[in-house]
């Protein structure tokens, strides 16, 4: 297992850890300035700006670009706001090319607006991802699945587990053309009995990994997550599992956390990144 | 399936669902009065009472009880402490024989105070489960397994899915004897993307089925659960397999709803229980 301690360029640090507060400028300095190998966005701090200027600030910064965060959730009530929705990730998908992001994170969605079939939205979810690979395909962007925590699955991801987004990418995309995969986020999977097995079948599929913590007493399970340390997981005991599955990328913080992490700034956030880093995870 | 329209009969109440507001016996009282055939009790309202004085209430008022609950967590930081659930549960599980309660349910709990280990706190679980069996079996008593939904798996159960529950049941006893099985609850179940094969794996296994909802905008994962139908889930779907896969038991309701339900009165949640009972479930 890789050692991260010293080694920041091993790591990536997500935007969504620094709490959108400062300019994309000044986060990419700041990261690049603690020795950070990459950086990962969210569309929220692109769209709308010039996207070729930013993805020149992180090629001076000399940041790799890890993910660009996120879909637009899939599942739709009207075949109209479907459609909608696979236009809008494909526009995604073209942004993040031209940011060289090697991921484009699908956070798929839940249940569709007013339903209760969560085996349709499923249904939909393989559908779109079976289009959006091939826009990936053409833009040279590759497409991560991320398996959100089952707490999710009516609001914000009916794709649940690893195995299921494994059995997605099995019927959509050939491992070895290595253009659909999974991210894993030690938040959303830490849970699962057959975690071991599950991230072991994954070999050849791992795209991203993300860490942060469960804290015990979670108030809020979007944004109270933990810095790396803080909580329940054994976050390098699913490392070594996910390095077994021969996955070499940057490990990747990112720590949704209203009341703490984001109220601080943003210096101190990486500075402890950095060290939990190193020390747990 | 059954048509659980004007048949309360085939309803239970847990009593968690009336906030533990009224006596235990008022409660029983006005059960029955509904035409509800079962009651589900909690430690809480027995353990220091006069067991066999509620026991006859219950008997009196032609009440099944479809469970006891709940067992004291197991995973423990010392063997002492270990040890010390056990025999609480031990006692627990006496009482429920005298109650006459068909189960004794099981929620294992998390992860051990201080520690990070799930598959430690698994092993507990069944160490400690397969004395347990040996001691309903004494008491004729069975011990259902009730897996919990994911988002517990660090403070109350790390027993999650109905898989892993079955692997348990099937390791420490057979599924002819009837001892041990699970207990199925749609708010902790309903987000699994292996839900049909994993009830019609649970055949003859499934001791109860609760009943209540999952809010699209759930405030608080313990105490915010749903009457049903002002949710997501399809109960009625989920219903469906459990019936294919046998269950004839009673379906009893289980809704812990702080800020709404626990602060109606018990006739107003004991009439719309009922009636959703007929139209949604």
């Amino acid at each position: 297992m890789r050692d991260l301690a010293g080694h920041p360029e091993l790591c990536a640090i997500n935007t969504a850890t620094l709490g959108f507060t400062a300019p994309i400028g000044e986060v990419i300095e700041a990261v690049a300035r603690h020795g950070f190998g990459g950086i990962a966005l969210w569309r929220r701090e692109v769209e709308g700006q010039d996207v070729k200027r930013i993805a020149l600030l992180i090629r001076d910064a000399k940041l790799k670009v890890t993910g660009y965060c996120r879909s637009t959730f899939i599942p739709a009530a009207t075949v109209k706001e479907f459609r909608a929705s696979i236009e809008d990730n494909k526009r995604a998908i073209a942004d993040a090319s031209v940011l060289g992001a090697e991921n484009f994170v699908m956070v798929v969605g839940g249940l569709a607006p007013g339903s209760k079939d969560l085996a349709a939205a499923r249904r939909q979810v393989a559908e779109a991802t079976a289009e959006l690979v091939v826009h990936g395909r053409e833009h040279g962007v590759k497409i991560a699945l991320e398996p959100l925590h089952p707490v999710y699955a009516a609001d914000r991801s009916c794709l649940s587990t690893i195995d299921e987004a494994l059995d997605l990418c099995d019927r959509l995309a050939p491992a070895s053309e290595k253009m659909l995969g999974v991210c894993l986020d030690v938040y959303h999977i830490w849970w699962d009995p057959a975690l071991e097995r599950a991230i072991d079948r994954a070999k050849g599929r791992i795209l991203g990994f993300h860490v942060c913590d469960w804290l015990l007493e979670t108030k809020d399970v979007l944004n109270d997550r933990g810095m790396m340390g803080d909580g329940v997981i054994d976050i390098r005991a699913i490392r070594a599992m996910v390095e077994k599955a021969r996955y070499r990328g940057l490990v990747e913080v990112e720590i949704f956390s209203a009341a703490n992490w984001w109220r601080r700034p943003i210096e101190e956030t990486l500075k402890v990144c950095k060290e939990r880093l190193g020390t747990v995870c």
